[in-house]
This record gives structure tokens, sequence and C-alpha cells, in this order.
């Protein structure tokens, strides 16, 4: 028996339409540098903007089909309209991140074929060396201050993306697309191997969009005003440029002003109710406003995530007025995971461990915790697996494989399909995730797992610690052992015997690291996490100055 | 270009499972009586109960495939149970209106072809005279306290719930749905002709209880409670049943009790966050406020719809803390069409216009408007036109025509595809409807639109009449004029020709009826709103006393 309903696919268009017509007064807000009136653009004008974008980039640049179109971006009004434009064409929005090595820079242009890149003119200074090595791209279309002469020779042809767009209709013959066509293509920084693709459909971001406007997770509506920090280039922004636009969300942009001081002033002077950023951001913020304190309590909700907050962090921005809410996700689940929101009736020392949590998940995740032999554990809040998930917003595969086809590494995704997330944790028996290792950072020892963060995380509340990364390095007779490489403070003079029993204090005495090296640094990822990889090959290399104890 | 997304299917089973595992401590608390315990179960229990009852429909009562299974109940947990059950196996679950009119319940049965209908023990004296001529129905399950004697000789075999679940496994092995498979089946109570049967997709169920979810619509969360007041088997409860078990809401649910006293006494006992229900029983409720007054703030937000809803009472409940908040929609829409949340910064004066528009259009229901001649309409908030809508949870024709195959009647399809709402109304630039009439109750009088509702309204305001009904009736020079049918108060003396008059003072001179009449009451349909029909074809037939000025 088939249903009666009607058969209206889920796509960006219907986004892109319904935002322009029903809330074509909503605003995104550009910021534009101190002092400056910020740049402002309805949502009713960002819609005809996006319609002339497309003609544009059909009938003047000849993208046609699901080719490629990239961005190199900041958060801006253009980055939003090139996001609705883009995917409603039938074409696929590629968004380059500005922080990767220049290698991988060219090799995903290349592995994508991106035949068009828009790029703001702040961001010349990146692109203009590395262009020759991009043969794939014909067209380059630049928004936004910024030296142009950086081009010039360029093989590819130049446009100024509002001279480009001017005059053309407001209008355009929006195609009928399939809903689980291409919409989006994004990347992974992972630090091993070649970057891997995940292409978003429309399905996809229209269902995450959904989700990102339940009241479960960011609960935005018409009524507010979210600053948008997370880039545009790391994961979709989290969702929020179609989500926004579903829901007629004001939007605060920063453009190239992450610093804390511009964050802090346009937060003061738009007056927004809600913001998206990882935890380092928060950090800056906060020690500028200590320095210069400004009332940010407009802000009520905040959502963090890329990595886990420290407590401190939640704490200190609670007696502000701001409640920092932990998200989870990837560029594998589009990236909308789990939220933390307590349950309610509890007070607010009963809400800690529910907010350090990385929270429920929503009906489009359906979780499953997988042990050390392949089994699958139960959600009793202690029994530590790998998380692995399903959903219509997480991904299947990656694009484009050696030969060609779509490819689904072993280590990424279960033989029935569901991805691996890599992410190591517990669930409650009320659904909340708990994550405690990336599971290559977990030390498998003797049939048992011992979590390295736990380790790190009892070091550095040593005095004389100030940061401390273990990794498991191999162990004739336990398999795995874990390596503790600490970096010290300055003029820090504790021993390794010292730190081992402060260590013995919070952790199993199995569990005590036996090899012990100090380090001048952590190295990091070029999103900011610690790159455990180069400490283990430093070990295998025989490069660190390792004392057993 | 594919995505590389997973192809996961929008389904009920999605919903079912979800809310049982994640939100397993949620609870369905049902009302059993003043002064009696309430009845209290978790989505866990009711997640293995419906795995019971699945198992108990195919095993026992040999439901397979999309056979029909009924329900004519009232709110609470069974019905629940039953709302995840059925669709989740692949059958499809039929709620019955037990306020139909006896001769249309039975011709329902017949024409889903019910086997299997699951009736609450308090419905047995509707359910049993009937039961003869319902000769699809092979199994009657009664849940709940009743009179089962009434049942017997009955042609089909008589089940109690209770015993029928138990001691079945509380696993059931549900299969792959194509989310595009029927789920749910409801007819509407039309005035006109046989009742019309819509049939409602996992799809369009999954992403219809997302909207109801979203900020921007009902916005509830795991920290909340609805009161259930809108009937289970009136578009299934405007969608709560399932949303509720998507994110974990709690449910309060009245059963039998709708009366305005113990609907009070539950809110004060129960505290629920948010209700759902029409005009009349808000109406009630006040009544039985105002005589013993009760504190019912714990309810932020009421969901109103059905009909619109007077000023006088949105105004009473702002002074009882209680903010009601319009919806619009119909059987064929899902029901969710439009919410009626104003813009932010708006004084309170300032937002009635929004408060008493039917509200704002989310993405998945797109609108248009079409003029007395098929043109299509601007948004500029005076155009009256019919309103026409698309989307995923948008019926595009009914169940079963004559041949057997689904129909689309003319008057309720556009050659394109779209639902005719049959609803006249303006939209506001800012996507904000506001509905004047039923179509069909719009008075065509020499090309222009006379609205009914408005000449009703301001009849109304008159001190000395109680009610009033206008209706087209066919004119030789104008094509349609209205006429004036009222109920007068008692002991009212008040003439025609001062009405006409005191009707001048708000209304267009050529809009002011020429034929007037009084009459005891106005027709009412099966669930309280005027039935036109009837004083039409009693003008028609001469059987009013009309009077011409």
């Amino acid at each position: 028996m088939l249903s009666t309903m009607q058969d209206v696919p889920l796509t960006v268009t219907r986004i892109l339409v319904h935002g322009t017509l029903v809330h074509g007064s909503s605003q995104i807000t550009t910021w534009t540098g101190e002092g400056q009136e910020p740049h402002r653009r309805s949502f009713a004008e960002a819609g005809l903007r996006a319609a002339q974008l497309a003609g544009a980039l059909r009938d003047e640049l000849g993208v046609e089909g699901d080719q490629r179109v990239a961005t190199l971006m900041w958060n801006n009004a253009e980055h939003v309209e090139a996001y609705l434009a883009i995917p409603s064409m039938g074409a696929v929005l590629h968004t380059l991140n500005l922080r990767l090595p220049a290698e991988q820079l060219v090799w995903i242009v290349a592995h994508a074929a991106d035949r068009v890149i828009i790029v703001n003119g702040s961001l010349l200074p990146l692109l203009a060396p590395l262009l020759p090595r991009m043969t794939t791209v014909e067209h380059i279309v630049v928004s936004g201050p910024g030296d142009r002469s950086l081009l010039d020779g360029s093989h590819a042809r130049v446009h100024e993306y509002e001279e480009l767009i001017a005059d053309r209709p407001t209008t355009y013959d929006w195609p009928e697309i399939d809903e689980r066509q291409a919409a989006a293509l994004c990347y992974t920084s992972g630090t091993t191997g070649d970057p891997k693709g995940v292409v978003y459909s429309h399905r996809s971001i229209y269902l995450h969009s959904m989700q990102v406007n339940t009241a479960q997770s960011m609960g935005l509506t018409d009524r507010d005003t979210t600053l948008v920090v997370v880039p545009q280039f790391h994961v979709n922004a989290w969702g929020l440029p179609h989500a926004t636009f579903m829901s007629g969300v004001n939007m605060l942009m920063p453009d190239r002003f992450l610093q804390p001081a511009p964050l802090a002033e346009m937060i003061v002077s738009e007056q927004p109710t809600h913001a998206a950023a990882v935890p380092t951001i928060w950090q800056g913020l906060l020690a500028e406003l200590t320095a210069h304190p400004r009332d940010i309590s407009c802000m009520k909700t905040v959502t963090i995530g890329g990595s886990a907050c420290p407590p401190s962090l939640m704490e200190a921005y609670d007696k502000l007025g701001v409640r920092l809410c932990h998200a989870w996700g990837m560029t594998e689940t589009s990236p909308l995971g789990t939220v933390a929101n307590p349950p309610a009736g509890l007070t607010a020392e009963e809400e800690w461990p529910y907010r350090l949590s990385q929270g429920r998940f929503p009906a489009g995740v359906e979780p499953r915790l997988i042990g050390p032999s392949g089994e699958r554990l139960p959600w009793d809040g202690e029994s530590a697996g790998e998380l692995e998930v399903r959903g219509p917003w997480i991904a299947g595969a990656y694009y484009g494989g050696a030969n060609g086809e779509d490819f689904r590494p072993a280590d990424k995704f279960s033989e029935d399909g569901w991805l691996k997330t890599g992410d190591v944790g517990h669930i409650s028996p009320d659904g909340y995730l708990t994550l405690t290792d990336r599971a290559k950072d977990v030390i498998k020892s003797g049939g048992e797992w011992i979590s390295s963060v736990d380790l790190e995380n009892a070091l550095m509340a040593h005095p004389q610690v100030a940061e401390a990364a273990v990794v498991a390095v191999p162990d004739a007779k336990w398999g795995e052992r874990p390596l503790a490489s600490v970096v010290l403070k300055e003029g820090a003079s504790v021993g390794f015997a010292e730190l081992r029993a402060f260590l013995g204090e919070s952790v199993a005495k199995w569990q005590l690291p036996e090899r012990w090296t100090v380090i001048a640094s952590v190295p990091k990822t070029s999103v900011g996490k610690f790159d455990k990889k180069v400490i283990r090959r430093q070990y295998a290399d025989g490069e660190l100055d390792v004392t057993e104890l």
C-alpha cells in the first residue's frame, strides 16, 4: 500500500526558495573591522543574488551538470550565497580548508577536479602561489578586498564577484534535483594518508538542517541571531548556513576577524543570542574579557565542539551568563552527532556529568558500541568501546578512490555499512555518550584498554607539567604499553619517578607507564589537535630520549 | 555525482527504536480519574510492549503485509503503543474517529478493509451495535475498563489486550521498510460526500515529527511534558505521539477525561509544560478556572488549532501565564502547516496581528495563493486567494476511489499536484498566513469576493446576537449574494434593519446582506465547526423564513 503523500524531494533549492520568500527580512551581517559599519544583507537580497550567481556560473563560466565549484572563503554573506546557489543549480559546492598545508590544498583541488574557485581577496596571498599547480582550475572569482595583482599571469580567467553577478536576472530556473544527488563536498583533514572526500546529498543537508533546528539540538528560530565562528570550510560550519536559511535565523559572520578583541566587539555591538565555535575560540575570548570586561550575556547558548571543552571554561562562561553546550560530530557525520542537554529537574551540580558528556543522540544518528573483540557492548555507562553510527546524514563511503569509485576502508566502515567513528567511549543507560579516547590512541595492554586521555589529564593536573601526550608503544609481554611524553613548565624540577607516583594517586597501578620522555612541545595537527602519530614515529625511529622506570 | 551518504530510510521503526533506547526513561502518564493514581509507563516499557503487540498481531491474529489495523481509542499509553507497533511491523494504523456518525464509521471500516480493531473498553457501547455490519473485521482487541459482555455473540474473535501481549518476546524482527510505504490512514470528516482517506507514509511521519520538534514549531525537548488533549484519532494528535517518542518528550494523556474539571486537575497534578487542543477545550477550561481558580502557569505554551482562537481567549490565558499559539493544518497536511510565532523585538501590542494570524510556513510546506480567476496572487498582506500547498507531508491524492485506485478530485488537487486547501486568506510580505474564509463560504459577488467570516464576526459583535452564519446564495444580478442567518440571544428585540445598520459601521456598503433570517442555532459538524451546507440546502429548499431588506 503506497501512501497518498506528495513526492517532493528534500533539496537545498527548497531551503533557498523558502528562506528568500518566507524569511526575506532576516539578516546576514558580516563584520568588516573595528569602527566600520558591518555589512548587512537580507535573506531576500541574498536569495536574489544566489540566483544571479547561479546564472553567472552557468552562462559566463560554463558550469554544468554536477561540476565542482570550490570556495576559499571566510564566513560572510557571499559565502552563504555560494552555499545556496551552487547546490541548487545542480553543481557541487566544495569548501576548501584554508588551514590545510599547501600540498594538501593542491592535492584536493586536483582530486575534486575543481573548475572554479571563488576566493576572498584577503586569501589571494595563500591561493596565488599554489594556482600554477592547480591545473583543473579555469576560473577564479574574487570577492572582497585584496590585491588582485597577485593573480597576474595566472592560467585561469579572473573575475570580480560583484561584476560577474551584476545586471543578471534575479531569477533562475532551478532544476528538479534527485534528493540523493551530491550537493557539497568536504575533505577530512585526517592525520594519516591522503585527505578523504565526504559528499553530502541534498537529502542529508535538508535533514541535518531540520535536526540543527530542533529544540533538542541548537533550537534556533527566526527570533535568534547566531554568531557563526566555526568556519564555513569546517564541515559546513556545522550546518548553520543551511539551517539558518531554513528557519530564518539571523547570521552574524565574522569574516576574517577571528581574534578575541573583534569577536568581543561584534558580540557587544550585534547582540547575538547564540554562537558556535571550537573551545580555543572561547579560551581566547575569555582572556580578552578578563582583561577588558564586557557584557556578552546576550548569547544564551553557545554550541561548542571540535574537541572536548574543559570544565573550567564552562564554569567561567556560566558566570558570564553564557551556557556552553557540548556537541559532538565529525566531517563524516555532517557533523551533528550528539548534543549535551541535561535532563530536566536536576540541580546545577547534578547537571555537570551530563554537560561534560558529549550528549544524547538524535533519532537520525543510530549508535552502537563495539568492544576490543568486536562484540557489541551494553549501554551501562562503563563498558568502553568504539562508537559506530548509522543514519541518513552519516557517510557510508569516501569519494573517488584509486579506481575512481567510492571506497570504504575497513578501518572506517563496518562490513554492514556503519561508520566507525574512531572514537572510544561509553554510553549511559539514558543514551548519553561520553568519549574518552581516539581508538588509535587507546593502549591495548594484555587484553585490556588503557585510556591515554585519562593518563594525560591526570598528568596535566601536576603543577609542573604544561602538556602531556600518552601514546601506545609495542611491548613484547603486554602487546602495547603507554609511553608518557611530558612538556614541563619553565623552571620545573620534577622527575619521572615523582610524576609516576603522582599519577598513581588517581590511576590503577597496572595502567602506570614505564616509559617516560620529556619533549619541547606536543605536535599538533592543522586544526590544533594532538598529533600522536608524530610521537609514535619518533619513538619507533629512536629519536626520543626515553627513560624506563 | 552521487553522494557518499548512507542510504537509511526514514521510518516509524527508527522512531520506535530510538525512543525506547535513548529516551527509555521518559514517561507516558495516562489519567485514570479523580483521586486515582495516574498510570505511568516509561518509553522503555512502551517500546518493549510495542514489540509484544506486533508479535501478537502477527502470530496470533495473522496480520501480514500492509493490512489495516484500526484503533477506536482515547489518548493513552496503549494507543501510543499501537501508533508505534503497527507501522513498524509494516501494517497500516487506521485511527477511527469516535465522534463520527455511525453510518460513516461503518463505511470507513469497510472502505479501509480493517481486519482488526483495537478498542478501549469504555467505547464498546459505541462499537458493539455497529459491529455486525463491520464484516471485514475478524478480531476485536479490548483494552481498559468496560463491559465486555456487549460483544457477546459477535462474529469477530474477542481478545484482551493485556492477555494478548503477555508472555510474548519483547523483541521483534522489525522489517526493512521503504520510507514511501503506507504507515497510517486517516479519513477526513468532510461535510460533503463520502469520507476521504489520507495515507501517511513512514517518510511523511518522520519528517513531520522532526518539524514538530523544531524550535520554530512546538519546540519540545526531553525536558518537556506535553498534555495531548487533541485526540489521537484527530490527524494523529497533530503528530505528537510520534514526535514525542522521537525526542523523548514526556506525554500526559487524558484518556476519556476530557471535561474541564479533570483537565484542570491533571494540569495541577502533573505540571505539563505544553499542551495541544482545539479552542473549545480552552474555552471550557477557562470557565472552570474562573469558577475554581488554579495555577496552570506550568504550561508555558499551548498549541491551538482546528479553528481560529478568539483574541479574548488568548488574552485571558495570557493573564494566567499561558501563551496560546495558533497553528493551522488539516488532515491532508499531517497536519502541521503553519505556526504563529511573532518576530523578535516587538511589543506585546505589536505582536497581536502575528499571534492572531495562522502563522508562518516551515520549509516543508510551500504555499501559493490563487485568485478568483486562477491567477497567482502576491504576498502583500491584502490580496485574498485560495491557499494551495506542496510538500513532503502534504497529501497528493485520496485513498481508494471507485475503481480502487487513488483519486485526485479537481476541487482538492491542482493539475500540477498541489493540495487545494479550501481555505481563503492572504499572506504578508514576511510569510505570515491569515485565513479569512473557507473557499466554499466565500461569496462571489460581481467578480469580487465577500468574506462570510468577516460578516459573521461583525454580526456577533452585536450585543443581542448569540451566533451568526453567513452563506452565499444564488443571485440573478450578482451571481451570489450573502444570506445572514442569526441566532438571537434570549429576550432579544433587535430587527434586521438595525442589524444591517450595525454591520454598515464596519463593513463596506456593497458587502451588506439583503437577505436575512433568524435561526434557532447554527448547524455544526461532528467536530464542532459551522456546517454551512445545511443552511444553504435549507435556503434552496425554501425551509427558511427569509426577509429581504
